[in-house]
């Protein structure tokens, strides 16, 4: 087999056979086809496109290209969750230990932010001294002994679709459904979990611009999961606005402190309520959509969730004063209000305008190695359909000094518009696939 | 100014603009743009196509990456020649002398042969002792005292363009007209000439297929050319079967001398004088077509194109011999026939086959630095048209070893298509662009 052959094969439209996908990702892992053959090849997928047998060859290809996890010997089910991403979504956050506490041992590996959305590794690693680097040993005790382990993404698993995703990065090649769909899924067949819930946001605050998109993307993961043996369900959220009220990385554990104490947002809440009756539907430990919530809202009532949260932290080292005391975590010096330039009600707030000021506060990286500033970030004290007066506070800025704080605030005032008519809240949960 | 956002623009069907394209060139040749972000830009290109602009502007940025030659000072006029490439396409050795000998001096850099189609310079070369490998110096001096000098490509012209096609040719993006006709018309550029005549191919034994695709690349490169203030005309014409009787490097050189001296074949006469007289007609020589045609006639007839050709061979450190004595061009031990399978008329001759045939025999290379055997080749004694009896030579093949020759006999078969009822030979000159 020769590359420049699959890359005129699939430049000309046509699909390649299991053999040829399978071919590819061992000799791209090996280094044996250099990169710019690879970026050939990917740019003529975003162009061609790939159907969904190629994609589940893809994707199981590079699953198969590092270690392959296999956590049976520890629970007879674990479960996992993955986010297409959004600003302010520290679902994760309060969803793993709510499944957690219902009998569901989540063993997740999570990224690190990049470009305008944060990651679950960057949020929790603001409380002090919590390890997400855990070697296989330390991961695998951790999913015996509690049940509920929150790591980085180790560099043994996929490592074929690391590469490729950094190559894609630079090479214009990010934006391929069925790219975005494998390097997704293959890191979560690699992890092991039996049963995978899918967050596919959409809108300003997201990746996927449409709902059309996002129900595509959706389809094509869960279908991929089907294939290759797991369960799968996907919910598709909208971000028309951003996720809860914070925004920053402190900011949002302290606000999933919050959700998993019974303090809200209600919009948090939902979706983890929504994306955990998923999860205890498909690992078959209730039978109906709503013995499944009602299970989940008594964790959290009862205070289990909470309780499996702080276990966490404490076996992975983190320090649980914290959790008694949330103004223990990293604060910023800097907080200044921003306030309403004009009466009515919010008619919408541009997540990524979001996203990216609180990037410009420190918040998040530009390059991957970058570091952040935990403590920096958004307080947001109305959201789409409130109503609010001239000069009242629609927002809090956290910032590391006075003159970063003014720099962001003409990009904050564009992220709003008003309405002088009352305004509905827009929906939350769009729609189930599985 | 990003790559990546070049690369994007393109993706998604947008035009770059000279600046971006400017940069982009001059970036590439810096070896500050890597080739894996070229790769992808290149696929995008062959996807998503670049207009007439786009393609102009990146001649000319390429044109640019290099040294610029201006022979003004040596003549007031030179002339250039490009064909697009075709199993015994000689037509250089014929048609360079021609134009000379007419007063056009000819300063042309050739390259070698790869794939199916041999090279200018790999045919000098079967002349002992020819040198093509010419430093500036000696290039301008033979272009001052012969009027003629036919050398290998130089490193120091048009470098972006080398480096892009050597990456094209490994990332299945050569199939681009914009890509092939910038690659080609880059190096015209760079070389200087006043007056350019391009020979289009399409057929079975050429680069292109269909008449339209060469007809749209011929479109397109005269526009650049002409774009860049350069005179320039492309003969369109047909490679249904290959041109002339002789294909392999000595072979064809020892045909070339034949039609320097008045002995044919006819086909490779009529396609240097149809590209002779663009020439001609473009420098002002002669004001209609039928005084530039006798004018070329004449030089032919009076065996000044062939003076003028040897004084080039020993001014190039060509063994002189030759040219009195063809047979002490390289010669093939082995010579042996191809008998007819049936009789009829030789309705089709698969050039393509013809063409790999030789490689296979050792006359062609695989990749860039394989070596050649000179020797080896066909001489067609049948071509579309002509009648045939069972068990009559339609071809001699000249090979290295018996083995050798016999394992290209099946090839060779299945390159040709007999009739029982008569056939018209196939059109030469299609059309003319200018």
């Amino acid at each position: 087999m020769r590359m420049v052959d699959l890359i005129a094969k699939k430049r000309d439209g046509h699909a390649l056979t299991t053999d040829e996908l399978d071919w590819l990702i061992e000799q791209y892992a090996a280094g044996a086809i250099p990169d710019y053959q690879m970026s050939a090849w990917a740019m003529a997928v975003v162009l061609r496109g790939m159907d969904d047998r190629e994609t589940t060859d893809l994707t199981l290809a590079m699953a198969h290209s590092g270690a392959m996890l296999d956590l049976h010997d520890l629970a007879p089910i674990t479960v996992d969750k993955h986010s297409t991403g959004g600003v302010g979504d520290k679902t994760t956050l309060v969803l793993a230990p709510m499944v957690a506490a219902a009998g569901l041992p989540m063993a997740k590996m999570s990224g690190r932010g990049l470009g305008f959305s944060g990651g679950t590794v960057d949020k929790l690693e603001s409380i002090p001294g919590l390890r997400t680097k855990l070697d296989a040993a330390e991961f695998r005790r951790l999913v015996r002994e509690v049940g509920l382990v929150l790591a980085a993404q180790s560099d043994t698993l996929a490592p074929a679709d690391q590469r490729l995703y950094a190559l894609r990065d630079v090479t214009a090649t990010v934006e391929s459904l069925p790219l975005i769909a494998a390097s997704v899924m293959c890191k979560k067949l690699a992890a092991g979990a039996d049963c995978i819930v899918l967050d596919v946001k959409y809108g300003s605050g997201a990746f996927m611009h449409t709902r059309d998109e996002a129900r595509q993307l959706a389809r094509t993961m869960v279908a991929i999961g089907n294939g290759a043996g797991r369960k799968v369900a996907a919910v598709i959220s909208s971000m028309q606005q951003p996720l809860g009220r914070m925004i920053g990385n402190a900011l949002e554990v302290r606000e999933a402190f919050g959700a998993l104490r019974g303090g809200g947002p209600p919009d948090v809440v939902e979706l983890c309520l929504s994306l955990g009756v998923q999860l205890v539907r498909l690992a078959g430990l209730r039978d109906d959509d709503a013995a499944a919530r009602a299970l989940l809202q008594d964790v959290l009532a009862s205070g289990t969730a909470w309780a499996k949260f702080c276990q966490m932290v404490a076996a992975q080292g983190g320090d649980v004063t914290c959790l008694v005391d949330p103004d223990r975590l990293p604060t910023a010096p800097v907080q200044i209000a921003l306030p309403a330039p004009q009466a009515g009600f919010v008619a919408a707030i541009d997540g990524m305008a979001l996203g990216l000021a609180v990037n410009e506060l420190g918040g998040g990286r530009a390059h991957k190695d970058a570091a952040i500033n935990p403590a920096v970030g958004l307080a947001l004290w109305a959201k789409v359909g409130d109503p609010v007066y001239l000069g009242q506070s629609i927002l809090t800025i956290h910032a590391a000094t006075r003159a970063e704080a003014e720099r962001v605030v003409p990009r904050l005032l564009s992220a709003y518009t008003f309405s002088a008519a009352p305004v509905s809240p827009p929906p939350l949960i769009e729609e189930i696939v599985s």
